[in-house]
């Protein structure tokens, strides 16, 4: 199978690796915006071969994997749709998928029944295709979200992939998978942004900073996470994030209000449906 | 030197244990008022005898370590005043120094020159004895906040046992001590806190948790601690939580109007702010 890898970051590259180290794909063609990746990515062995645009590197493709950040997800299909193959698969790595099937909907034409959207869960704080790892994905789960037009055996073509790099494979309905991940990923990035950005912003930041113990590292690990990537996320969301942040800054109001009054007991009794509900969790969090 | 270790739970058991392994103290008496604790901590070699209650425990005592909830103190000091030696010194590992420094003032009367107020910036999600480690706190800071009439020799004497096992001693001003804590540790255990509460009052919670993946893991490790030691952190601490809630608060509101917006660029600048930070900080808190 040959691939073309448009976007050689994090994710992407570290897809081409373990697909071409398993002997999945017999070749990988990449194309990024950003030369320097590019480069990078052929030296570390996560491309065959470097195109000079995404119309090039989808030519031959018998499947291509769009591993660019959701906001340009809407250009890069409009420049690769006339390029394609007929019988080409296209299928994507995004933390949203209902906005990307709207967007391939619009841009792919024929191709939109050949388009399968995808979710790997699995990442690092660290982007770029430098800190791509080929055991990334093993044991973490892939999350198709195809849609009532969507070609079966394409699915099948992109989940089988997935598995052959380590993958545990689900299927979900695209909207349900934005809420879900609306959220236990999207809201907790933008929490844990917030709180740096909070202490960044005063001018005791590196004094405070230099106090931290491990619970706080844990708890901003995801905010060293790529700005631009996570933007992209927040606002292809946001609809279903908008419902989230306002359901959370409903219950910090009421944990501010149980503060100024000194209401010990409120506050416990948020405490413990959360340690109850981390607790009981935290096996199957912990494989992850 | 003879300890007596009043609360016998993860940090007071990880210390005792440490301690007499290091040979820093020659024996530990013991007091929790949860008796299944006591035999826990005597049968895990935390302390070398149990007291049947914390004046017993602290009658022969030069070194009195209170390890309770925050919320525990003033009973305990009260309980232990009379039957201190005259020159013992008596030590806490709370997360809050302002109102330890308060109760005890109130409650120790002509000891409290021998009160070192002491915060180990050291802990694990799972609270109890059973998780003690005596290694839990090498290479981890622990901050005394002396004030005025302390005890230059006492203070002196607590920061050498911290550092027999393994500790760095750092000394801070109580009134500093707990506003840097309340931003980097009290609000983040907070917001780990109602993130999880949050999630588990929905019907779907196990379906949404059952997708969360690394980034959410760490992010909530924090909300598996102990409500009650948090519900009185909390509040002992409540005057500069509630200022650093307040601003959170404010910058979410922030992020609210530009999600509601679609004002990606907005978003994206106080997500650059933090990556940018937590970056810079990342050597060292990968390394607590």
């Amino acid at each position: 199978m040959k691939v073309a890898l448009i976007g050689v970051g994090l994710i992407g590259g570290s897809f081409a690796r373990a697909a071409l180290s398993a002997g999945a794909v017999s070749s990988v063609v990449g194309f990024d915006a950003d030369p320097v990746a590019l480069s990078a990515a052929l030296r570390l062995g996560a491309i065959t071969s470097a195109a000079d645009s995404s119309a090039a590197a989808v030519r031959q493709a018998d499947l291509v994997m769009l591993a660019v950040p959701v906001g340009a997800m809407a250009a890069v299909m409009k420049a690769i749709a006339p390029h394609l193959r007929a019988d080409a698969v296209v299928t994507d790595v995004g933390s949203t998928n209902g906005s990307v099937v709207a967007v391939a909907r619009a841009e792919l034409g024929a191709h939109f029944a050949r388009f399968v959207p995808g979710h790997p869960i699995a990442g690092r704080e660290r982007p770029g295709v430098e800190s791509s790892e080929p055991r990334l994905f093993e044991g973490k789960l892939f999350i198709a979200t195809p849609v009532a037009e969507t070609d079966p055996a394409a699915t099948a073509r992109v989940e089988k992939l997935w598995q052959r790099v380590g993958a545990r494979v689900e299927r979900m309905d695209a909207q349900e998978h934005d809420r879900v991940f609306a959220a236990v990923s999207h809201l907790p990035h933008l929490l844990a942004f917030a709180l740096v950005a909070q202490i960044a912003r005063e001018e005791d930041a590196d004094r405070k900073l230099g106090k931290a113990g491990a619970g706080f590292r844990d708890f901003t690990r995801i905010a060293a996470s790529s700005p631009r990537m996570w933007r992209d996320v927040c606002i292809a969301n946001r609809d279903a994030l908008k419902v989230e942040l306002r359901g959370y800054r409903a219950l910090l109001d009421e944990l501010q209000a149980a503060l100024d009054a000194g209401d010990g007991d409120a506050l416990e009794a948020v405490f413990r449906a959360a340690a109850e509900c981390r607790r009981m969790h935290a096996p199957r969090l912990d494989a992850e």
